[in-house]
């Protein structure tokens, strides 16, 4: 009877369920500059036309993680309204390049779910998959998160929790990506020397620098992607939550580390797929973000000689400066990091 | 002598006076994405070029609100840097589309004038029009707006109160609007299912979301118009004035409602005119804007088929959830609500 | 070893040296758009592109700051990202229009330097050159900036203060400009009766309003550029350091500046050259920035007989209006005053 979407509830889902997912989006340049303003990225690759076209492209395309922040915005309001957490990413692959102009779509299917022993919320495991309005998929991923039952004794329709991959082969990574012409691609211009030969798999890189984030910022970004997640913009309701304030978007984190990450990694100017990903701790308005990085591994593309993949895990925090390489994890467990993650890059040869 | 304008104050106005406004303004996809970045809007129409051009646009159109704004902040150095308070807005009207690189002009008509018994204010009416710079005429309205006098001896040259309407015939909606092919409208992408018929005059509709507002957005927003009312932009002046703070625009706050209305007038893709308005409290940095919506009444346009009109009134408040339904007038005078909106919107059947 | 970049140290510069500056940067009207959401420009010729067309441009061009803005920031890693502050700007003189499309770069050359008696500093002097990507010189200047040593007992390579002009010959500026029709410069659209006539050697020119910044605007603003100056973005940092604060981009008051000398300068659209300029003290998030103008001289140009120059003297201040005219030199040395700016702008005849 209402009008009003109050967005689903665990129990709401079915595994198998496919939801296509409202509202369409063309990206335009508009969007890169704002992205740009927020995040201050400085890959060649995104930055210059004239640059793109030199190498193989017919001009910028659209910073991949921008990509999947729009991609990711059209699922809240059908997977994620009543999320308790984001609980984290898997088999992230980015499958076309974007271009302004592009329009986007998204649709994802329902592929697990695990009521938790409470029986107050459950989590959802969805791949949600995006799409160019000319029908060709340009990035698709797998993410979990817990959320709240509307009646706690409400039966669910079925238990499932899908096995998913730790790390994507590198032979399904570059279809994001055309052939480059390496010997066109200007060291210099790009602001680095160091290409696919020069990272060796255990290096650790200290991005150095921090940024810190201010709510006008996030909330600009969110709302450009139209995720409407309420945790993000209602300091009404928020003053009064676990947190007593509005918590800033798990992917913000992502794009500052990518920007950070520009320093040590400046060639490595295509994220080709996320491998795994984890909020660990999260961010407030107010907060520092600073990052580090270390090459997990490295590989070369089935018949491409142009590119190679660099298996990177980045380390993000908030207060704290990342000359110590800080993790959550084990004997090293620091209360500073807030975002894990594990993605391949593509870098020229 | 003086090169600075200070603006107009009441005893400089005449009714009859016509008054062509500075500055031109091409609006680009920069602006649309900076909308969106603030707002959050998800109305499919102006966020897709693809689902824009399968009813019938050549492509998205520019937010009408957005146009709104850009002409409203053109008359500003004219007409309301000495202003008070922004009483009112009646009759306004949109009258053809606007597209990114479309330039806007705008023309303002005094038609009342009236001094208040203090002799130290007056109320200026005024017409005001924008136009592309082809000369099509794409907006008009009426607003009033107090305005101080410079000296309260001057006297004023003629007094009149326009008879404004309390509401547009439906007859006269819709030209900014081009017939749309509504079987190609795709309820799924545009995220509702409600159209023309499913809704009914009296019903009330909670939109249940929350945004707050930050200094820097309103700024932002307020400067992409060109307002440059100072009120808005100078707390140094402002911390010693009567709030001790920076007044938000009373249009950002029509803005966040209409973004706001999304959830539950999803498919109301189309303001095509806006009966009366009035802010009836400030809105500051840190407040969060709730809003909920009465349909006022329903309308068949003479010869659409296409589409339908909905008489809205919106209601927003700072922070208060709408759940009910609160009013600024008579028994139901809560202090929260800081808007009231009668406008039509456009729906297909 | 290390893949991060620290940035040069005031011994590793050498006079003579050129720099070749990553990242090269397509603008867009999404970059003009957000320009204007933080500085609320309305000069016409660069808001309109009717406008624009009308007198004799292809379409709006670029704001000539926002060009400056862009090469700086390619120059911050390679030159300032170990400043300690930056002293001046000297012989900046735009070359040609940049329009949305156009790729940027820009190139340095060290032409002084001159070690500091603590011999933990010492001063750069840089001749930046800003080129589109088809190689035409859209931008020189030169600036001199205080830069750290890495080791204070590290020997230097020599050192040169060099003569720089304290302005710019007139016969030197235009080249930015195509030839103007000026009497289709609309005077009315443009907002001001006043042209090249109408000014007067020593007049001053209080622009009357007042901007307050806040954190998210400078820091969007700095990204936007690609700027990476620690100083501007990092309050963990800096809330240790000698402000306690971020310092905001000296650029950022200038643009700032800019923007409200439109009131009183409203024709006078565009930058031709900056002779000089010194930011006198810094400004802060919350500050709000007034500024008034001297007409220094007015100078005809050869061979034009469209466009006469204006040499004017910007004086920005935070925290206190322009009405007494208040300077940082002499008699008259006010805390108040942050930037002491000279420069030629071009207005129609």
């Amino acid at each position: 009877m209402t009008k009003t979407s109050s967005g689903n509830f665990f129990e709401d889902f079915r595994i198998g369920q496919t939801i296509r997912h409202a509202t369409p989006r063309t990206v335009t340049t508009g969007d890169v500059a704002i992205y740009n303003g927020l995040f201050g990225a400085r890959f060649a690759v995104q930055s210059s036309d004239a640059f793109a076209k030199a190498i193989g492209y017919p001009r910028s395309p659209i910073d991949d993680l921008l990509v999947f922040h729009i991609v990711f915005g059209k699922t809240v309001p059908d997977i994620s309204l009543n999320a308790v957490a984001n609980l984290g990413y898997a088999n992230c692959r980015f499958l076309a390049p974007v271009y302004p102009g592009d329009t986007l779509n998204a649709v994802s299917e329902v592929i697990g779910l695990k009521e938790n022993s409470s029986r107050k919320t459950g989590i959802v495991f969805v791949r949600s998959v995006g799409y160019r309005s000319d029908g060709a998929r340009v990035l698709e991923y797998v993410r979990w998160v817990m959320v709240r039952k509307r009646d706690e004794n409400a039966p669910v329709s079925g238990e499932h929790v899908p096995r998913l991959p730790t790390a994507l082969e590198p032979k399904v990574l570059g279809d994001a990506c055309p052939p480059i012409d390496t010997s066109a691609y200007d060291n210099g211009l790009a602001g680095s020397a160091h290409r696919f030969a020069d990272y060796s798999a255990g290096e650790k890189i200290d991005h150095s620098d921090g940024i810190t984030v201010e709510e006008a910022e996030h909330m600009i970004a969110t709302r450009l992607y139209q995720n409407t997640a309420r945790i993000h913009f209602n300091q009404f309701i928020e003053g009064q939550g676990r947190f007593g304030r509005r918590l800033i978007y798990g992917g913000h984190v992502i794009s500052l580390a990518r920007a950070l990450s520009f320093n040590g990694l400046a060639n490595a100017f295509h994220v080709a797929a996320i491998n795994g990903g984890r909020h660990v701790a999260p961010l407030f308005a107010g907060n520092t973000v600073f990052a580090w990085s270390e090459i997990l591994a490295k590989a070369e593309l089935p018949q491409r000689s142009d590119l190679g993949a660099l298996r990177v895990r980045t380390i993000a925090t908030r207060d704290k400066p990342c000359g110590d390489f800080p993790l959550k994890t084990g004997d090293a467990d620091d209360p500073a990091v807030i975002l894990d993650l594990d993605y391949w890059v593509l870098i020229p040869r």
